[in-house]
């Protein structure tokens, strides 16, 4: 990919890691993820995020799932892969690993650690140069608040300059649109990819301002992407409708659910066996999960009906 | 009001605090935005609460705001006034005022300033405790994440049991409807009034898990108030519908403009003159504006024609 | 005075507010206190920062203060104000009249609330300069973390070129040194003061890296006067003797007591007739009371002795 | 060990972790570092700590350094390991192999991720419970800000008393001597060991409110063991003279250095080949550098003569 020349839209939704219901590694449902996926028409595939509970995975796992999931998706879409790490030696190894095993692009967010260890913004520099030159190929900057990390705009935009590797951002903060805005203009052509994360809870608002892409989770991909595609195609009412029809549900995954519903959703649909989240998670409430699959089933989504 | 034997349920919408251009307080136009909330059909009115922009006020013009307020409003629907301070003496002291005001209850958060300065659970309940004492009417915490204090179940069951008056909760951190629903089942009828607040972004989860009221923005309640009485009033169908059909503009009130959406659609109504917000605060980019008004005008809301 | 031409250095402590046992201002208290500082040799007095308790103040309480404080200082030393709100008009307001008191420096941190309300660099940058022009007198910078706002050197130095008035800086984070050290190397003559603070506990240090001032508290600027006099005098090695004497009280004022030390002095050196702090604060335990008499005793300092 | 009938008290310092000038583990620095330590005669050694920079490890080199230093220490002391990790299953897979490879204790934080990612105090309990029970050895508390996580008393002397093996804890938080304190009163038997850490920079007042033991790192364990054995022997006098002579040292140490010192000063002593520190972590200023072994010469500390 010749990132500045085509650059990615569209919907890049986030894999959950499947569990056994003893919390084992379900790899056989991690495949049956990554096929739903697909069918349910995403232009991409985000891996190992925090949404895959990444922050819940030992390294051996990590890589295990690397080799399967690019084995398993073979091409057949780009993978994003996740290499977050506060040392940035290891956020390297990583990405160079994700990049050898054939990743499209590396996701990254800046180093964290707890509550107090944090770099400046000549160590975030250094951060993203040092992961990006290992792994040659694009990365997306991830702009979350679980970080703790403030990435004003004149930084995010200074990273895309100087590391034209650098060039996607998805943004995820309280204000995502405004910041968006205001990243696009200051950035210019250095911004290839505008995108926006969370659950896709801001998406309208985000295309508004000229975002192109977006990480949701990967519970209604099918869903949602008609509200890009419409967007992008300049139908604005239709894509308002479409998103307005799902916004309830997103809503409640955004607020009562979090990574667990797309899990729970895989679970009714027959796709993975188990919702299992990894300790100190804790399972989803019944009745939050009856809210959950009584806000889905009128919505028809693949994922209800893939594994049946 | 005996609390216990009646808890007050509904909608109880915070009050702007309108500003002239200049930044001074526009006391005829906070005149006004009570009246057009009261027309809202509101079932009680919360004032200097961080929607009200409390934390921009100096103490003189709190004070003159309570007092125009009270008298204003002069029993017409019941006020709760919030009376939050790091110092407890400060806070016993807003809270004696409101009460010889005419105020029907108080908003307190914990004691917090900056990041470092918190008191400990025994400090907390010593907090509310003074507060609730100096002023002899009912005491509604306000459980939200700017005070950066972690109120978890027990503590706030504690203080339901120990401090009668401390009974009503309004709960707005992340996770709100799986926190009502551990308060309820923890506190039983110790807890008067299990609220929300937070635009009411999660209303229809919240009522599902047994709240009873919300405290949302004055932008709509005429529009969130049906959401409440057909649920309460066993139509949860209707009232999830009624729902669906705002939820996209709270969606947007929510993440993209916060306080000052309300200020928008009530300059754009003619309630007032000034959608002026103190600095730091910044003015809501036009383009929002736009999108706000875009997605109300449709709904016909009270607030966009009240003043014309 | 010029600032640039003749910069202030030295001992700069902090005034404690005294109150009664039941928390009434101390009025008589507050005028033994400045006399017992003026006395104890200091440079210039800071009045109403945090050591001064100045976030359980209200706001007439903090007006009345500043008028004693400011008539009965009456020109002997210079008193520096702290007006910090997050308000820039509260602020702004403060600062007016502070100077129009007689202030001789105010000094003032970033906006900031709670966890979540924060300003972006240019809003900064504006609070500053709204105070500064307010005043017409020099205004420091106060970087503490009880703010929560990173300010990162680059913004310092950009306050200092953009608002000259802007020209001294207390730096109290974590690695104080290291901070003051670029901040001389990168704002050069913009800086005019380099000070530290946090009960001088990093003093040698900061002196070592080019600090010209310090604000500790008012428990022994008697004895921390002399390593900065004898440091800025070419006798490193006295200086540091003498810091080291002192150091294990400094340490354990840093660690055991915070802004309790001074007062608990000063009650028992019959300067203030109570210790009492505010609630949700907590009077220090008995045994660290005496473990810090017990340091203080065989130093002699003159707050021990000034009240007999 | 009999926890109960024998317990440990004394000094048990974090040994770095050496790495060469260009970031590879030196395993032959790391069993000279272990040497060192034990000839400064520490009672235990603490490894795989934050002051290890445990947070900059994959987990093969965790693995490799575990094994490693538990054979090389081979029972001379007893090893304390750190096992955090967010994840309970991970904390109690690293808890189990330390175990089986002869560790003494384990060291433990409670779960956390970034600023958002926490466990409620359920899950906290559920945490050290699942890692005691993997492990079968004594669990100590490690109280740190780094985790962003409260633990106020009551719950720490719920899990010294739900979990008999969890009964050492270190309390480095602020206001370290208080907390010591009420945790002693209220926990009694249940609470085997209450250590402090932090540099051993509040040792002084902790072991006045009953501290048994420090976990310092490995700078100076030979000139901090006297503190403790004249302190724990009844000498307070000759206990404070000692700490008073090496607290300008160790509070440089604390401010300006962290854990860069140690590695410092093994430099300087011929201990290990490098300094190196991962990034995003910076070296030591050379000035810095300069200072602390300005400090450090004049005390003859082991550290600085081992390897010479």
């Amino acid at each position: 990919m010749s990132p500045s020349a085509r650059p990615w839209t569209g919907i890049y939704p986030i894999a959950p890691t499947p569990f056994t219901a003893t919390g084992e590694l379900d790899l056989d449902g991690q495949r049956r993820v990554l096929d739903c996926m697909i069918d349910q028409g995403v232009d991409g595939i985000c891996i190992l995020a925090n949404y895959s509970e990444q922050f819940l995975l030992a390294d051996a796992e990590r890589d295990r799932l690397l080799d399967l999931c690019l084995q398993h998706v073979a091409g057949r879409v780009p993978v994003i892969v996740t290499c977050s790490h506060f040392s940035t030696r290891i956020a390297a190894t990583r990405a160079r690993r994700a990049a050898a095993g054939g990743a499209a692009m590396l996701m990254l967010m800046p180093p964290y650690h707890g509550t107090g260890l944090r770099a400046d913004d000549e160590g975030v520099v250094e951060h993203f140069a040092a992961v990006a030159q290992a792994a040659g190929i694009p990365v997306m900057v991830q702009d979350a608040p679980l970080s703790g990390v403030n990435l004003p705009v004149p930084l995010l935009v200074r990273l895309a300059r100087e590391l034209p590797q650098v060039n996607y951002f998805k943004i995820e903060t309280p204000g995502t649109a405004a910041k968006l805005r205001a990243l696009i203009a200051a950035g210019g052509d250095a911004i290839a990819g505008p995108f926006d994360g969370e659950e896709s809870i801001t998406l309208l608002a985000d295309l508004d301002v000229g975002a192109t892409g977006t990480m949701c989770s990967a519970l209604i991909p099918d869903l949602i992407k008609p509200v890009l595609t419409r967007y992008l195609a300049g139908q604005r009412g239709d894509a308002a409708a479409q998103y307005a029809r799902i916004l309830p549900l997103i809503n409640y995954e955004n607020r009562q659910c979090g990574l667990r519903a797309t899990k729970e959703a895989m679970v009714e649909g027959g796709v993975i066996a188990s919702a299992h989240v990894r300790h100190p998670l804790t399972p989803l409430h019944p009745d939050t999960r009856a809210g959950l699959l009584e806000l889905l089933r009128p919505l028809d989504p693949l994922v209800l009906r893939w594994g049946k």
